[in-house]
């Protein structure tokens, strides 16, 4: 799965900021790859960046035509097909990180194969991955791992890769869900992985490197999440992290999507995560916790952040209010 | 997936018991289900049924040709296609749990098509999962966990089921790979489902039921097992059991196909599926122990079943030699 850049994002008739979070991701973290953003009648939401038509975007040398928005059930409504096969004209290929998959429609792989064009369902993994080995890789990886699922692992992934960049560690962010893939151009959405296959594809993530060479690994959902600690723990085993950064949000009660649910507090989520990381790498160790603190004020976020540093003697930070500079400082 | 009984075992031309296993598993622990055991020249070994042709099978009522051998690769051989068609031909859906589907061959498509008979590919799920939701299901359930992969939890599942159905328990055998998926004639292989919905698959394999019944779920992996324990840590929490068997066997120095793992302790095994289990379930406990002894004598390994139910206050049993009604009274 590589994604060619630059990126025209299309965000369709979206209303809701929330919907286009992957064209944000995009817009937000990777400008130099967006050439512009194309919306339709009716949209009244952005992402920031320059409004553009496929025409243009196309003479502005895009060369892929993103799918930005999300829907309930992941569906491909038929409306957008003209625009899609528009941007194939243009010399785009086509990436979506919705459920219902592209080349389920015949008029698309027809257009693909006459463009010569790619069709990329980001989260239908096509690669064959192969059993987890366990074998020790070289180079060093650091995983976000989250008390709940949608805690800021992307988020703080993202920032300690910028962060780690300004201080001339040699880093790469490896993505794990759609929205880190169409930010790095490539990885793989891992909770699509068959299940067998769930730690192998993981190992194939992040390869051998060279030993000060840094892998941030997004993470993805919880060890203390019922329906989804199965993903986590396969990704946690075939990462073989040296070192887990602890995201949170302040702002819950339950599991998310389980109002049933106790949920778990940062303590336990330490010793859940670094009992289990040690099957594969012994030395891991915990290097920072990041808080989402955007339900309180910043001085209420910043006296908790701190509270949390002394409590367990380790860098905490709202990655969006403070950055991570503090915690990529702890790795040299 | 829905198998329609009785079953004629196609064992093609194999020379390894081993490679039989599937055909075996119907055969040894539902021989009412099979009518025969068709082979072609080559064979040297069987599964103990009466032999017989695919037209003679026909006329005892099969209703499923079962491809009862596996081959490294799980590879579907072009020159069992004859034999598939004419077991069509004959009134038989067809069963594979080869990782190459029977759907991928267009003559079979078509005669499935003619003949109006199914083509099951057991390794390729086709129901449409949700994720899980925690929620607490009426009705008890057991699951099986294992120190490794292949020590014995479907063998216990079942030898546990048969045991409680001799003393009138209400119980049901729910499979979660291919030959216990051919044993029960329904199920789900739990480890060719789509990460993101392990737990949900799992709770749809044993839905609510009345208070005093019991689903003896078959195991997978090993927590312990850094290939595979995402699949073990999805399954553990979709069955949210009240009871777990520990399985075990005497002959292991390292994890199955890991040459460089550490093997975990019956302590560690029992230690870390109790703590993973009370996520779904509280409640859950553990009630008995089952070791593979057959590398040592049967003097041996009763000695050594007994100084660990001594050890751990539990039933302790190598349910091949023993069986397991020590641990099914356990749940009265």
């Amino acid at each position: 799965m590589h994604i060619i850049s630059p990126y025209l994002l299309f965000i369709g008739d979206a209303t809701d900021q929330l919907s286009i979070k992957m064209a944000q991701g995009a817009a937000d973290w990777r400008p130099n790859l967006c050439v512009g953003e194309f919306s339709v009648d009716g949209c009244t939401v952005t992402t920031g960046i320059k409004k553009m038509s496929i025409e243009e975007a196309s003479k502005q040398g895009a060369k892929s035509f993103v799918l930005g928005f999300a829907n309930s059930g992941g569906i491909l409504e038929k409306r957008w097909l003209p625009y899609i096969l528009s941007a194939m004209d243009h010399g785009m290929d086509i990436v979506s990180g919705l459920h219902e998959k592209l080349t389920d429609f015949p008029e698309l792989i027809a257009k693909a194969q006459e463009t010569q064009q790619q069709l990329l369902d980001i989260r239908h993994p096509k690669a064959e991955f192969k059993t987890g080995t366990g074998i020790k890789r070289t180079g060093k990886r650091l995983l976000t791992v989250g008390t709940d699922c949608s805690v800021g692992k992307m988020y703080t992934s993202l920032s300690l890769e910028k962060s780690m960049k300004r201080m001339n560690f040699n880093v790469d962010f490896r993505a794990t869900g759609q929205c880190g893939i169409l930010i790095a151009g490539q990885g793989v959405a891992i909770d699509c992985v068959i299940s067998d296959f769930l730690s192998g594809a993981t190992e194939s993530l992040s390869p051998n490197n060279s030993p000060q060479h840094w892998d941030i690994i997004e993470g993805q959902g919880s060890l203390s999440h019922s329906a989804f600690a199965g993903v986590s723990l396969g990704l946690l085993h075939g990462s073989q992290p040296d070192a887990l950064v602890i995201c949170h949000d302040l702002n819950r009660s339950h599991m998310r999507g389980l109002p049933h649910s106790q949920f778990p507090s940062i303590e336990a989520t330490m010793a859940l995560n670094l009992q289990a990381a040690k099957l594969t790498n012994p030395h891991v160790k915990i290097v920072g916790i990041t808080v989402n603190t955007s339900s309180v004020s910043i001085d209420e976020g910043r006296k908790i952040c701190d509270e949390l540093s002394n409590k367990f003697s380790l860098p905490c930070v709202d990655p969006l209010r403070d950055g991570t500079d503090s915690i990529a400082k702890a790795l040299i």
